[in-house]
């Protein structure tokens, strides 16, 4: 490996590890997010967005390829667990994959958004006794309310518009559910944690009655809770982050659980932790493109 | 694309073609070969060497993963034979691999060695009416003797120490088979055409009975001859090709025949042919490491 990056794809050699994804849509920000950190730190890996029509032959190929690491989107994130090796417990929380690491053709599947979760409930210190609103109930919401859930919290409510999904979800952990499609459906609700994993608040959201304007929560919500949450990362300053950061609570950011995620996948891929510095800056570098 | 290879790696996206080798023992060559050319040529491809324990699962997922090129080495050039979905003639003219083609998951295979060294008969203009001998009997000299038969020659004897093989692919087109090991052997022969397809004359050959300063066939039969064509290609400048230059014949090199089989599988993978001075520039790249 030469220090600079100047010649690094000749520099490729039978050595290199490849790493990949496997999404229905790839988008460049992964390979631009993952090749900017191998520069950076100067370690002989390449990165390569891919699809897929066959999951099975394409983790067949991973595992028989050496492809060192695999990252794994819709349609494949539950697909993909009866192909590996192991689960890790990152995974079997939700039911869901979005990393797999191949040791010497054995395959670990991991889920780092659940893990980014969990390492975001650590390092603010919430309290687990605390109460906690979590709106949504799709596949990012199952990997919040897992979390919290395995952090020892029990007061949770889940608001959802999708009856059948949110049943299922309050129901695995024992946990309230009841039925909101916005902010003015739960006026009247209170909790010192409030999560927002919904497209509410989020730029060009193609959700129904959904719009970056609109606040996820009622504003006498956001007043009664000590901690907003919202895993919305574009833009990162939601309508209920900025709400949230103008009345002093406790934020935390989907930004934070992009760059906690991807540093997770990162490391297990590589070994290496990047620096938060160095994800910001391998973030802006992949999303300025 | 950026008009320089300062930032290739960087500049990988999903859209990125990606081609491979499968062998046993990956050496550097074919990615510092194949990469060198993609910058050179600005075409948006990246090439790395693997190896695989499980030959189907590896082109399952080379078709699955929309890999586009896959050089195949020992031991896998007959292996792949049942995984591909065509076969192109220069692939079932011997019954063996090196090069698949994946378009949008249908895989040709190809090849290139048998190609090259049809075209180089071709270009050669070597009258098919010449007598020739064949010295070997292993998978390239399948290749060679192929690409005689398919070019009209009918008068052609194998040299072979090992008689099963050198009988079985006499047999295949109705040539001529001698036991021979070595120059000494077969030094009443006489043929227009020789052809050394063992490794008598390879440097750091470990072939029993072999060394670098051996001619392959005897001076006698060299000054016979009109065509003198060696395959080994370590150094390109064997005694066989020295002798045959001084001695004023037509000589072909097995540097030659690795220029145009890596050319023609550039060709396959990319659509673009790069020029002879291309490929060479590329192949002492190559071979500086």
């Amino acid at each position: 490996m030469p220090a600079t990056s100047a010649d690094h794809a000749r520099s490729l050699t039978k050595d290199t590890r490849l790493c990949i994804s496997l999404a229905a849509r790839p988008s460049n920000h992964g390979t631009r997010f993952h090749n900017w950190l191998y520069n950076e730190l100067d370690l002989d890996f390449v990165y390569k967005a891919m699809t897929t029509t066959d999951i099975a032959a394409a983790i067949g190929g991973v595992r028989a390829l050496g492809i060192r690491g695999c990252s794994v989107s819709m349609p494949f994130k539950e697909a993909v667990i009866p192909l590996v090796d192991e689960m890790d417990a990152s995974a079997t929380a939700i039911d869901s994959v979005n990393t797999i690491v191949n040791d010497d053709g054995r395959l670990t599947a991991y889920n780092t958004d659940y893990l980014a979760i969990a390492s975001l409930l650590a390092s603010r210190a919430v309290d687990p006794a605390s109460s906690v609103l979590v709106r949504g109930s799709g596949g990012m919401a199952k990997a919040v309310v897992a979390a919290f859930a395995d952090a020892g919290f029990t007061d949770v409510t889940i608001l959802a518009r999708n009856t059948d999904a949110g049943f299922a979800l309050a129901s695995r952990y024992g946990f309230a559910h009841r039925v909101s499609a916005d902010a003015a459906d739960s006026a009247d609700a209170r909790a010192d944690v409030l999560v927002n994993v919904t497209p509410i608040g989020m730029e060009g959201s193609s959700m129904q009655g959904a719009d970056a304007d609109a606040l996820s929560f009622d504003r006498a919500v956001i007043d009664a809770a000590t901690v907003v949450f919202d895993v919305v990362a574009m833009p990162v300053r939601t309508p209920l982050v900025a709400a949230g950061q103008a009345a002093g609570k406790t934020v935390v950011t989907g930004g934070e659980v992009i760059a906690l995620q991807a540093a997770a996948q990162f490391e297990l891929y590589t070994g290496t932790r990047p620096t938060p510095e160095q994800v910001d800056a391998a973030e802006a570098y992949a999303a300025a493109h």
